[in-house]
């Protein structure tokens, strides 16, 4: 996959599985909401989460910038299958610029957001390196 | 979630993702096909990756085993949101009484593995913790 198509498709995707790493050394995954920033990926702490906005994936990046998000399509039928990565440093943003068009840009790509801006803080990750496979019937 | 509607909405669920640490010490994340066996999650290297079977995955996990899997349902409507995770210890295992078992789960689960059984190393979590979280509208 060339390298465009597969920003294409990771602009494009609804959600995606955001990996991180915990003060403990453990992997930590979740899927996230996400909109394109520029070179970057925004991600944000929203209302779906009401217990705490300190939440582990925040905790995780503040000690360690290693991140990895995946967009990938699944299907019973084996020959549609694709995925693409991006690997890349994080770091937490709030209440700043980049914390701001975040917001701005997830409130533009999710209609969910309109009534309800996510207002949590922010994880950027660097679009460092893209990496994408896809199936060949 | 109760733990047992957890671990049932873990069986049933069609595929994950699946998050190692690379011998770097960057997160990786894979979606994967897996299946419960006993008390383990088995995820087998098949025939839908072909250029090698010592994948980022395997080398992975013989070096640092811990291993994080988490399924989840996303959807428009966000008040029908839940994910579970288990994270515990992984192994790696080729032609042994787990690989033969693994292999036996993946083909009763996936109609798709009927013709094309997996044939590469299985990767073995313990189910140590489980943990999960639903969306309450």
């Amino acid at each position: 996959m060339l390298r465009s198509e597969a920003l294409d498709r990771l602009a494009s995707a609804e959600y995606a599985h955001l990996a991180t790493i915990t003060p403990q050394g453990e992997p930590h995954i979740v899927a996230v909401t996400f909109v394109v920033v520029g070179d970057t990926l925004a991600t944000m702490v929203d209302h779906k989460l009401k217990t705490t906005q300190r939440l582990q994936r925040v905790v995780n990046v503040e000690r360690n910038p290693k991140a990895s998000l995946l967009v990938d399509h699944y299907s019973d039928d084996w020959s549609t299958l694709w995925w693409v990565r991006v690997d890349g440093p994080a770091t937490v943003h709030y209440d700043d610029e980049y914390w701001q068009k975040a917001g701005d840009a997830l409130v533009a790509k999710y209609a969910q957001y309109t009534e309800d801006r996510p207002e949590g803080p922010a994880i950027r990750l660097a679009i460092e390196r893209v990496s994408s496979w896809e199936s060949t019937p």
